[in-house]
């Protein structure tokens, strides 16, 4: 809950992000222990510099030789220690990380402020501990983190989002995780992600500097579910979100949901409506779930900032239309009509029964060139701040599912799938080219996106959009 | 929009659900038309009846032989024509099948009400074709129907979620298709759906009569644009809320959604609020998103009635606790603490750092066994009307992706995989044995049921949980 803090920069805590090469202390062959999942994760990635998993047992993991102890290690070339072992072996180990020249070190071992004031008393030893050696801290109690940069996971969870410019903070390992799952079936990028813990030594704040100045960092989710000190979370948070959209999901808000949360991390969380109306007030965009956090959060980590509030919309489908209407509507944003040059444009290409209006309802039509030529005039008339496509992907996303039918690939099933993933892959190809254009951000919204095969969806699964289904 | 209405009692519709044969009428070898995917899919479901496609072409198609019209059809052994072709084409088609004895026909074909004044008196001209030779007319305008207990699926939607009890009625095609495709990647499971399109002669009240009387609908989800009787469609609703929950949500709320759904199916949108309230009097559930309605109803669906607000959470991870905690005070849910002698309990059995209160913060133990005991303790003690269960599967769900690994099977993961989905199954079949008693209903969220392999993981993906992640 506190401890020394070292005079930090934001640019000393790469090191957790891009170490030359990593240690992981606790790294185990028994697969019911974290140990053995935290350093498959870390093996798994692809990681460029070298893994050196470390545990008193000897042998091998994954490939690589274990080391016995932490005095094993090469002097003055590891970075970075994750460390999960016992947590009256923490102190030990972290002299010995400090005696071998380490810079970093990540406590993911739990039994500290969350348990109570014996556990608290630990925790500040061991934050002035790595104080004294100046080594910088973070956790404990947190389930690692991700630099996809890098293609560095040590940590617990086990989904793999693909490369991007999404980047999370998070009070809580699940939440964390969860937010990467989702990114994994949705096909969303993710940069950095960091589990904060308890934050002993380094927390929310220290780490929002970091991303703020990170160039892979499109955007911020951020988890949190109490602050310490608020008038250091206030600047830290209005000076990243002077830099870049930073979204924020508060945990604790109800008195069962602060009272779940001073159990888990230790937090305490205060009075929920202030602090979500001062969150806003610093830039930020605060959502009230999980799920509205990814979708807001992958959004702007991949589309340019939207100049207003005038939203188009182009639908393959008419019930997607009407809900996407409502929901943009309800969020306060306007559907200004189609000017008429479109409406006279989109005739002379679609069959007759076409909206006319804004949702542009397709009715179905998907033919090729058609979809492309209706969403680039929409998106090039002027007459709007943004534009959304629903039912993106669909061609593919029905060849994927015909892939699974009992019928295939008998009669022919198997060139149908094919011819259908080559038109999904032009369009795609065709819409991300218009997408690219920073005047008029261009976000999908698909069923595709969300299923299984979704990464084989070119240039549509990567953008969700807000507020849309 | 309008038409002519057949006396119509609720058995009466079983014929569009338990059809002993069933023709398609426009189904094609083509697949740029919608004739092929619909056959396709009515082909690919397992229906133990004969399917007849009809198509002037002949030939065969997935293996059925082509009837070049519809008189070609056996006399009196077609209870249902799905038909697909043209608009100019219909009457004469209706026609043709009412003398060969079929009973129903779910018109697919668009061009009706939806495009203006010519098409809505095409329209009425098709419902009193239809009413003249007493046949019991669907659609137009609709995008098909499901009904998985015979394994009958001519639509064009591609999902095909596992049998189960829920049922939905849309006024949208692709708001239908995007829940079956929900419960096809959640592992929910569907009994009936239809797609009333227009509903010239039946439509969503007449469909509710049929599914509340329906033994294998245990939930009813319905996405309504607009009401043409107001007073008819509370009756329905009321009469069908009274028997099984019903759950909707209203597209059209706004005035940009109330306009585009006016040019999907010609509704007629009205006062949202005055709706929404009338609804819920009505004893139905009203939600405000897609997401939301495939929860509520899928949760209605798999579980027994809740007696009370006292709600229990047992979580794998604390941070979905603190999530869930927020979400069920701020639905006007109690979260009671635990009794004592509960505490006791757990005390015996988790390590020291679990949580002590309501949720209960397993802390990341998921060892075999000890989950079972908790939950069991939990749902057993008195003290909760219903209980929800965080994180259920991470084990086999860990060892999905570990499979993904690019270290796989190499290593020995092959044998950490087998192990983890022996201990899921294990601990996935004990669960639903406590979820199967109605005192204390038992409901599941996890990252696990929202991913690919969610159909591997028994017991728990079936189940998914109100307004949790």
């Amino acid at each position: 809950m506190s401890g020394g803090r070292l005079p930090v920069e934001p640019a000393d805590l790469r090191v957790f992000f891009e170490p030359r090469n990593v240690a992981v202390v606790g790294a185990s062959a028994n697969p019911t222990k974290w140990g053995y999942y935290i350093f498959h994760n870390a093996a798994a990635g692809g990681f460029t510099g070298r893994l050196f998993p470390v545990n008193r047992s000897g042998g091998t993991l994954f490939g690589h030789p274990v080391l016995r102890t932490v005095e094993d290690l090469p002097q003055g070339e590891v970075d970075l220690a994750v460390v999960v072992v016992p947590p009256d072996q923490v102190p030990g180990c972290v002299e010995g990380l400090a005696g071998r020249g380490v810079r970093a070190v990540y406590v993911v071992t739990g039994g500290y402020s969350e348990t109570g004031a014996a556990g608290a008393a630990r925790e500040r030893e061991l934050a002035a501990l790595a104080t004294r050696h100046g080594l910088l801290l973070a956790g404990p109690n947190g389930q690692g983190l991700l630099s996809n940069p890098v293609g560095l996971s040590p940590q617990m969870a086990f989904a793999r989002p693909p490369r991007g410019g999404l980047s999370m903070i998070t009070q809580s390992g699940n939440i964390g995780a969860t937010l990467m799952h989702y990114a994994h079936v949705g096909g969303v990028g993710f940069c950095r992600l960091i589990s904060v813990g308890n934050s002993a030594m380094l927390g929310i704040e220290e780490f929002l500097a970091f991303l703020a100045e990170d160039e892979g960092t499109t955007a911020v989710a951020l988890y949190v579910e109490g602050v310490r000190d608020g008038r250091r979370f206030a600047d830290a948070l209005r000076a990243a979100a002077l830099r870049k959209p930073v979204v924020l999901l508060k945990g604790g808000r109800t008195p069962g949901g602060a009272a779940a949360a001073l159990s888990h991390t230790g937090a305490l969380a205060g009075n929920a409506d202030l602090f979500g109306r001062l969150v806003e007030q610093l830039g930020a965009v605060v959502v009230p779930s999980l799920d509205r956090l990814f979708d807001v959060a992958a959004a702007f980590a991949s589309t340019t900032p939207v100049a207003g509030p005038r939203v188009g919309v182009v639908t393959v489908g008419g019930g997607w239309g009407v809900v996407a209407a409502d929901a943009i509507q309800e969020e306060g944003l306007e559907l200004p009509d189609l000017p008429p040059p479109v409406v006279r444009e989109l005739d002379a290409v679609l069959p007759d029964r076409w909206s006319r209006r804004n949702p542009v309802d397709l009715a179905g039509d998907i033919g090729p060139g058609t979809m492309h030529r209706c969403v680039q005039a929409v998106v090039e008339c002027g007459a709007y701040d943004a534009v959304i496509h629903l039912g993106g992907g669909l061609v593919g996303f029905a060849g994927g599912l015909m892939r699974e039918s009992p019928l295939y690939p008998d009669q022919g099933l198997d060139l149908v799938v094919e011819e259908a993933a080559r038109r999904d892959q032009r369009l795609g190809e065709a819409l991300a080219r218009l997408a690219g254009r920073p005047s008029c951000p261009l976000l999908f919204a698909s069923d595709a996106a969300a299923s299984p095969g979704a990464a084989q969806n070119p240039g549509l699964a990567a953008l969700r959009a807000r507020g849309a289904p």
